[in-house]
């Protein structure tokens, strides 16, 4: 099997596995409950919290967990915009957000918020000047996806953060989901306020992620009921999942030394790819994320080349996942103005830490045979 | 190892637990993708809630994966009324709602509907005349507990829907997350619009749960994003613990037949404690759970006691978890109308299946002696 569809969601490592089956059996207490059973489980809920935070330079206090990236995006917009109402209601987010960022923004629109959602440029990208533009003196928050979960581009967000020094009074949201361990990201430094992450994206569980909300920001929870996570998330929390996140967090961080070997690896498999005649790559060539190569061979349906692909046991994506099973062309490579064919016939591939060369090369020996059939039955 | 705090949370099935760490680790693809590691995903999924509806007597488009019984609670209630709101803002419910009821009530209270909180009697129990003389032309909802989570006080879940039938336009929520398979509910004979279980307390995974929503039941979601769960709940499925929440409701449903055995246990255990001098039983002796005695021993501090047990091994509770760190009397003692030191000093023994005579008779035999003494103390 060669996966190559890292950034849908990624194989859990065995050893969260194994703490997680350890975690669920031994140690099942509930984290409120009074007797050792419930202290212990809250203990390593502590100490879970506070290796994430360690690893992440920031305050135990600061890590909210949540059920997974889609979760911790619609609590940190929604909660965010709706603690700030009464100073404002215009909201900047861009064109290129995953769906859960969208969708929450659109939500926010129903209830009576104004959004600027930024365009982007070629790359997919938007500037610093661009969001600083669009500021307003009733804007309350601004959202911006780190990494682009279809094509990998970076956006400026520590440049952004800088900017946004100056606007102190803006809460300023980041969706790490891509970009954790990939392309490092100092919160501080990039002045962010809300950063969503989730754990099946790093090898961790599904189900689990967290959000960093920075002390002193205001956020209104999504669901009330027990004062669990400072009351921000309720609910009786996923001990074992969140002890597998933590381990998954720290194995995946020991391996950024080897950021520099996927950039290696995703130029060579990007030169590859230039040399297959209908092959247009749409990740950008700066600033971009070192797992994640997307391409287009216009004329032809993406689905079939990723069954195709499955066929020989490998496994690729068209767009994002949770909307790769309609078939309209890909909103964000639309928005970078590709022509209808090409954002029609997006492939994305994405690598793990432990993606090879020998496996890029069987995938592009089968690329290099499957798309020169599929291009002649297009235009014959 | 003497566990009876099962209401707080169980000990998940050694088979849940292999079989989530089977799925989690060979079936990890995200069943949003197109290609085959998806599709099983998606088809281990499907398997799942065909299995949990077949086990309900419901249509499998009618389960909804959830994050736990918090999140079902919050969903179904804020997620109707909201989606009614064009009908009335009027909502009923009870005052021993478990604390993901009470407050997603407080939110919308908020919000400006208006909610009228049934009392109970001194049994903890609202009748059917109490609820139907309290709907309006504009009520939308009504939210009734089944077995409480305190006491284990059966409602009369199934009068209160034969009444509802001549209401069509109310949604009828019950909170069924107790009373899963210990006090059988039939959904349609209650004529329940949304109902919400909690995987961990039948021995699934914690992070887990299912909302039942009928069919053609119109409910609002609490998050937006990918069009999971038709729309009503995004985010990346958490396959593996759909899995395992499928096979402990199985495993769980086939103990049914041993029901009247818990009652058994039940009724010897509560005539032991009637024994020792200064205990008060809070559970009704009709119509209540099979698995849950409440019982108070006015003077003292139920946590002491709770402790002093805990360094035996045997783990018993307070109130419920999530308020079980509030030195508060419980709220649910106090509107049963019982007097604040009684009210104060409620302890909350839950069994499982498993549950055995000589485990309660080693509890019992500790309560013989710890409680003289603690009244001791008190009365010296
Ligand atoms: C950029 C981005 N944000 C958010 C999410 C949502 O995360 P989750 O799948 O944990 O809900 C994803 C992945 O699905 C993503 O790629
Ligand atoms: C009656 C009742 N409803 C809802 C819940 C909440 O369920 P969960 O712990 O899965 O969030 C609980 C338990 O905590 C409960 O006992």
């Amino acid at each position: 099997m060669i996966y190559l569809d890292n950034s849908a969601t990624t194989k859990p490592f065995k050893e969260v596995v194994d703490a997680y089956a350890a975690v669920a059996s031994n140690f099942f207490g509930n984290p409120s409950s009074l007797h050792s059973l419930g202290m212990q489980a809250e203990g390593l809920m502590t100490e879970s919290r506070n290796r994430i935070a360690d690893l992440l330079h920031v305050k135990n206090t600061e890590i909210v967990f949540t059920s997974g990236g889609t979760e911790g995006n619609n609590i940190a917009i929604k909660g965010a915009a709706r603690a700030k109402q009464k100073r404002g209601k215009h909201l900047i987010t861009t064109q290129v957000e995953h769906a859960s960022v969208e969708e929450a923004f659109g939500q926010l629109e129903q209830e009576g918020y104004e959004i600027t959602y930024l365009p982007v440029d070629q790359n997919g990208r938007v500037s610093v000047e661009q969001v600083e533009a669009e500021i307003r003196s009733d804007t309350t928050l601004i959202s911006i996806i780190h990494v682009n979960n279809e094509t990998g581009t970076i956006q400026p967000i520590e440049d952004i953060g800088k900017m946004l020094i100056r606007y102190p009074q803006i809460y300023f949201h980041v969706d790490h989901v891509q970009g954790i361990s990939k392309v490092p990201l100092n919160f501080r430094q990039a002045r962010i306020d809300l950063c969503t992450c989730s754990a099946h994206k790093f090898h961790g569980m599904k189900g689990n992620g967290f959000l960093f909300v920075r002390e002193g920001i205001q956020v209104e929870s999504l669901f009330q009921g027990g004062d669990q996570e400072n009351g921000l998330r309720a609910g009786t929390e996923n001990v074992a999942g969140i002890v597998g996140m933590a381990k998954a967090l720290r194995m995946t961080k020991a391996k950024e030394s080897k950021i520099n070997d996927l950039v290696a690896l995703k130029e060579q498999f990007i030169e590859q790819l230039k040399t297959i005649e209908g092959v247009w790559i749409n990740s950008p060539t700066h600033a971009s994320a070192p797992h994640i190569v997307n391409f287009s061979i216009p004329g032809t349906k993406p689905e079939v080349i990723v069954q195709s692909l499955t066929t020989k046991k490998i496994y690729v994506s068209t767009k994002s996942a949770c909307s790769s099973k309609l078939s309209a062309p890909s909103r964000v490579l639309s928005v970078m103005g590709l022509e209808h064919d090409r954002a029609n016939s997006g492939v994305r591939v994405s690598f793990s830490f432990d993606t090879t060369a020998d496996e890029l090369n069987v995938l592009f020996n089968e690329l290099k045979k499957i798309i020169p059939e599929l291009l002649e039955v297009v235009n014959s």
